[in-house]
């Protein structure tokens, strides 16, 4: 069998990179198949954020071929009864992770085929002195697990018993709507690099809601109810169509609407964050 | 055809690794052809800077195999007029980029002997509702249409129309000079991590000045004229050549002189940072 | 030969991914040999700090699969007098680093056989205009000599000459015991990212002086003498096991006990940090 064969294996986390986790971690996947391929999704989710772990795969996951395993670990509650688990998502992809809302995105979007947890009795890390270790199921278990079965030393019954559908952990999901020429939503999450605000609303129900790029439009972001922003601004395609320092309305990478400063941070020049206590209007 | 018959793809942007962009767009390039190998340059360029951008890509292209394709994606004005282009650079690299400032060094340094427009009629992600997306080139344009060519899906003429060097965009890159026996330059760049202030002052102007390591020198650092480090320090080879916490001129990697503290921050502990405002004159 | 004879080549160095130097150092190990296999290690280690690269090494080697090579820089005394070496360590492993303390824990733990010093006027880059260069040996000699080893191009013995081991230089390093029905031990390293605290106590000596999961145990920590912390506190195997922000004494990942605050810091909440004089007291 061929290197080529075997899925890719991309790896999620909240573990960064400053320490030695992930390279222990990468290690035992080498150890399992020095053949398989690794590659860094990120190891900067926010620390214990399960809500962020879940949209980032949903990013991300659709852009990878056929096939390709997600490791995503964000565990909180390693080591405790919540399920370790491997999902199989609509178009071939797999995701192994904590079964604690990291696939309520993906399970929304993509589809979840099936979901199987994971036999520890079976694929759990054994040696080097790792059996008493309870608190890196990344390494001894996630890690361990997604390499084998990419590896084909397990097939996907060989994770371990099937579960039902419904049991999959799904964390509250707000939809955005129209209503009486308005449409409504919440900030879903933010690019906390570049400092955008996305909502959750589809760039298609803006149009339904005869919304157009090139248009000013007003928009009020609160947080539980109070007004934290409230202000007509550009709804346009590209940062670059307001000037430097300017807030703008866009179309996202997920074709979602999302809030930005042009070559500055939303979230910091209007004290905006995400979460469902963030809600938005846009619409007079 | 064999996965070492396709070149690496290098990446380097301001996106950082803390969410799903970086993810996004390797998965692109690994769904254009699995078998292609893709390398980390940075992702941590300083948000907006293209300076920064064209100084790092000239400070490690040269070290990696010929054919080497390197992506660089620092583009503030995403989405609106500027190019998006492929360079061809002399020893068979390829620089895939927008073109704002990115090419600078690389066309002084090493030559640009080709450079094509990207035609997004042809070299652009279809499909996975990305379409009607303004803002990520990174996934839908320079990372896609890079993988096409690492992949031999396209040929350089494939990337689109040839356009005169003349109008590839170059930002000012002031020379250092000699004058009365003084070596007048500016610092052009920091490293950020360990806080030294690179020069634009090659050794071997120093050389020529008369200067050699052993030797204290005095050194004038002005920021718009006014001087905000006026000492003599050691001219050396290395860091550990003076005591922990003292300050040294010495020689850096890309053999231009640079100024340290030894196990410290030359910026922080004097206030300095790089641009043209930031003059240095050696010797007295 | 098949790319999977050669071993991968795995870096941890204090040069963060801010700018080109890992890329400069990852295009020479490619510029040796296109087909070898690179992975990161970290290039996150506190700036200087041998103790850490020492400790973060011992980590995550032995996770990897034999024959690896590891390639350690955290060098501030590069262009100075001291070392440049390769170590084979039990299991087949290589150590590339300077000899600066790196090999403390790999020596103890899993036992070198044989150290060589890195003989520069063969296993040097040339050309590239960097013979002048002293200060960046992680691409001009350490990655270059890695590269070299592992393709195959050199031997270990053409590394350059064997040394004593006795020669290789070890940092303090302070055994945990028990006296008087208590365990004493220290806090020999963080985890920079969550906060937790680890000593140097094996969860084995915590079992030979009679505690058990599920007791709440008297624990002292002091530094330089001075109590900082003083409470009976969980002694149990995962973090949830006490409530979100509650202190816990755990079993960690290297079967040592350590300090974690559920969902939270405990090197922030209790201003804890790690060295010689942060020293624990367990036990009445």
């Amino acid at each position: 069998m061929s290197e080529m064969d075997k899925p890719i294996l991309v790896f999620q986390t909240d573990f960064t990179y400053k320490e030695g986790a992930v390279s222990s971690m990468y290690g035992v996947v080498k150890s399992v198949d020095r053949t398989l391929e690794i590659m860094d999704g990120t190891h900067e989710l926010p620390q214990y954020d399960t809500w962020s772990a879940s949209y980032r795969l949903n990013q991300s996951l659709r852009f990878w071929p056929e096939g390709t395993i997600y490791v995503s670990v964000v565990d909180p509650g390693v080591g405790t009864k919540r399920r370790a688990c491997v999902a199989k998502v609509n178009g071939g992809y797999y995701v192994v992770t904590p079964d604690n809302g990291t696939l309520t995105h993906i399970d929304r979007d993509m589809g979840i085929l099936e979901v199987r947890e994971i036999d520890e009795s079976v694929n759990r890390l054994r040696g080097k002195d790792t059996e008493g270790v309870a608190i890196f199921h990344g390494r001894d278990l996630f890690g361990y697990t997604a390499a084998r079965l990419a590896a084909h030393i397990i097939d996907f019954e060989g994770v371990g018993p099937a579960y039902p559908l419904e049991e999959i952990v799904r964390l509250p999901d707000p939809k955005a709507k129209i209503a009486d020429g308005k449409v409504y939503g919440m900030i879903e999450i933010d690019d906390p690099n570049f400092g955008n605000a996305w909502t959750n609303i589809p760039l298609k129900m803006m149009q339904e809601c005869g919304f157009s790029y090139g248009e000013y439009l007003p928009v009020t972001i609160k947080c539980a109810g109070r007004s934290v922003f409230s202000e007509k601004i550009l709804f346009d395609k590209a940062f670059g169509c307001v000037e430097k320092g300017a807030p703008i309305l866009y179309n996202n990478e997920l074709m979602n609407v999302a809030f930005a400063v042009c070559m500055g941070s939303f979230t910091e020049q209007y004290h905006v964050s995400y979460g469902s206590e963030w809600t938005v209007e846009i619409g007079a």
